[in-house]
């Protein structure tokens, strides 16, 4: 209205401007100029009297309203809450506590670090021990690629099909000889010898994969030398392994490529990319160094605090404190295996992937949008997913298993190597990390019908089960009582224990 | 597959199935049964020879993967997080303190609540020594309209003019007296012999709310005795005052409409609902007791022993801990703060909308998602926005002032009110409430550019400006300043003192 007040100046004269408010939002103006050159008052507006409730209006939060309004602004604020809430617990943690990392206090044996160097060393030696029984086991089918190169007839397959079984025995029990030591050794010498749970579960972790590697390489190859020997098509393989076609693969340079690469699933061929991005590398190795001093950070400065405090209420099955101590250790254990997640699948295995130029780096999908606990375990660690699903779930149905049957074989091949992961360096096999995996069934089962559902309620709870039971009831409980497992046989971790008690 | 696996067993051949999986998630089956009948055995299917490696694919969080993968999942545990963090604070405040609320712990004097009595009595009267002001000043807009009504014109406007400059003179010191006195006594009342700060700021809040409501009713009547007086033309009026000109409007019956309605703008018609809702009222007041035994529990329960272990920090100004103490006291303090909008405007202001048939329930619109700090004042707050705008902003604009000079004159003005909602009744005129909304001024500025903005990012940071400066800074610090002021002056707010300390 400027151009009005101005006029109205200029021409020394009263106007009466009217304004009401339209409800709603739009503003409606009925401005109205009465001359009256009697009254020389300058400027007259009857502003007091607009109709401000001119219309009958709900409130935006009532029902009556129709439309729900955007609720973006309690997004914010949940972001915002939860980032002061932490920082507090961090100023409250500095107050109690001070600073309690310490690079110097960690002690570790000279016979831990020893030890482990020779366990890193030995374990993939087995992968070559498995390299000469395929070797060895490849020799007929050597024959028979040669002869089908000849003629596509097949002649004397039985008495064949007698060798295959009869060296297939031998080949079998020579890799589970062989891989089985593998992790025999590793097992005793972590359990017996290897204080550090550190630089133990490395080790247990190491010979694990080794292990899952060889069977892989076995099973493959089996499969492989039988499909070459019985059947006369090539077209029933992979088209991807034409470039290689068996016993081709049986070559130092391709175990050792398996052995290096980002995968538990041995195939002669895998895609490839075409070059090493360096930089994509180090971003890659940026992240995973950073990610862990940040893991080391927490760990030291928040967990092991929460977890010391717990311990005498454990000891007197004080549950009250107990469920404070969980939900307390609940936040912190989330955020460090998250970033674990993060550092290991994205970050190291896709760093491996790049300089391996190992083309599949599905390592993982959007587990953390999974709505049924069996989703979850379908998407988190695909690497681990895929043998499962190769070389136990798969068979199994083939021979005629039901898919429950065949996925309780999988969670109980999966909760006895995650017992062995954790029990083992930690020197306390309890039993919790093979009866949380097994607990996964009943949950799987409860889920599995959200997983159908298209209802986003549906798929809300599903996610909120999946999430209250693995990271903020199972993980900090599992790691509540290792921990506690290790004070009672052990007293302590480290010198740290001073400081805090 | 069961029809092709069923079929092999009953011809006892060997089926050959491979099954190659074919990346992305799309599962591509080859099925190929070679019939060879010298062999018995019945099902082999080279399962482990499937390429679950077959093609170049991207981990979904690397910037290669080209899209961004849905998050949802993290929303859902933020929720998770929150309720955990904060169930946790709750159980570690029942570890420390046991249970805190106790309805026969709480002492008032009975002076108090005589005083207060007399007060809530005595207020509504200076509503109606307005309205006989009004009824004296309407008698000449009488003689005009009905003199209108014989013949539209207007003659001896420059007389009438003059008198009514005069009586308005009268009128509004008559008035002025009227409110001051009202607002006045109650100050010195609540200040000096109210010492429950509950009872006082209800006394306060009803002397203020009657205050502004007088305020409106003259200067509306004057705008609208004036228009009455100077113009021929009802067409400037609002539509809606058709049906009540004035001075019909200058009865008992209507004043007392407004003394009642849910609204700070007097207006003589205001949009009205056809019937009253009883089970709508039923439903907002259930709401607003329950909310109110909530705010009274996590006051007691929570906010006390927060804001009594800060004492003894801000005494010795240990800048760390009062920062530690800050943030615990933002999110009860934001809890609080939520649930007492929603029981005030939303079941309180609605019940007694409904009651009153009053039509435009408006009382606030979406500011949980404002952007900008202006915008948080435009529409938390209608009725005092629409009083403000009405009778200081708009007029003050009217008369030539600069808009940001007219915002500067509203919140002065609405800084006053809050130093004595918040100073009166505790006993404190430290001015902290009064800095504090002057202090909004500054924050306006600087988030206005957002306003205009269409970018989301501005908005989350405008949003998340909004939010740290009122929730979780302002108004906790503000009611740390004043519990430390009181307990500086008194000492004990009542006997739950000797619990706590």
């Amino acid at each position: 209205m400027p151009p009005m007040t101005e006029a109205a100046v200029s021409s020394g004269c009263d106007t009466s401007v009217l304004k009401e408010r339209a409800g709603g939002g739009a503003t409606q103006e009925n401005a109205k100029a009465v001359l009256r050159p009697q009254v020389t008052a300058a400027k007259e507006k009857y502003r007091h009297i607009s109709a401000y409730h001119s219309q009958i209006q709900h409130s935006c939060l009532s029902r009556d309203s129709g439309v729900t309004p955007s609720f973006i602004g309690f997004r914010n604020l949940m972001v915002i809450v939860l980032v002061v809430m932490n920082l507090r617990l961090m100023v409250e943690n500095f107050l109690k506590y001070g600073v309690l990392i310490c690079v110097k206090c960690h002690d570790y044996r000279k016979q831990d670090v020893f030890l482990g160097s020779i366990l890193f060393a030995l374990v993939p030696c087995h992968l070559f021990v498995a390299y000469t029984l395929e070797l060895v086991a490849a020799q007929p089918a050597k024959g028979v690629v040669g002869r089908e190169k000849k003629d596509t007839l097949m002649e004397g397959t039985v008495k064949e099909q007698r060798a295959f079984q009869l060296t297939w025995r031998f080949v079998a029990l020579a890799h589970a000889v062989n891989a089985t030591l593998c992790l025999a050794v590793t097992n005793v010498v972590v359990y017996y010898y290897i204080h550090h749970p550190g630089i133990g579960t490395i080790c247990e972790l190491h010979a694990i994969i080794v292990w899952l590697k060889i069977c892989s390489y076995a099973f493959t190859n089996r499969d492989l030398r039988h499909a070459t020997l019985n059947t006369s098509s090539p077209s029933q393989f992979p088209e991807i392994y034409a470039s290689c076609p068996y016993p081709q693969n049986i070559t130092l340079g391709n175990l050792t490529y398996f052995w290096l690469a980002p995968t538990l699933v041995y195939q002669p061929v895998y895609p490839r990319t075409s070059h090493i991005r360096w930089s994509f590398v180090a971003k890659r190795v940026v992240e995973f160094i950073v990610l862990s001093v940040f893991i080391w950070i927490t760990s030291a400065q928040y967990a092991t605090p929460v977890l010391r405090n717990s311990l005498d209420k454990i000891a007197v099955l004080d549950l009250t404190s107990i469920l404070e101590r969980i939900m307390k250790l609940s936040t912190i254990s989330l955020i460090i295996w998250l970033a674990g997640f993060f550092a290991f699948f994205q970050s190291l295995l896709n760093a491996l992937a790049e300089v391996m130029r190992f083309g599949d780096r599905e390592f993982y999908s959007e587990w953390w949008n999974s709505w049924s606990v069996g989703m979850y375990w379908r998407s988190w660690n695909k690497p681990v997913y895929l043998f499962m699903k190769r070389h136990i779930f798969s068979p199994l149905v083939g021979r005629g298993w039901s898919p429950f049957a065949a996925s309780f074989m999988v969670f109980t091949f999966s909760a006895i190597l995650h017992e062995l992961l954790v029990g083992i360096p930690t020197h306390n096999l309890i039993g919790v990390a093979f009866a949380g995996m097994m607990f996964q069934l009943p949950l799987i089962m409860v889920t599995s019908p959200l997983e159908k559902m298209d209802d986003p309620t549906g798929r809300v709870v599903g996610n909120s089960i999946f999430w209250v039971s693995f990271c903020l009831v199972g993980q900090p409980l599992g790691a509540l009582l290792y921990f506690f497992a290790w004070q009672a046989k052990y007293g302590s971790v480290s010198k740290m224990s001073a400081h805090l008690s």
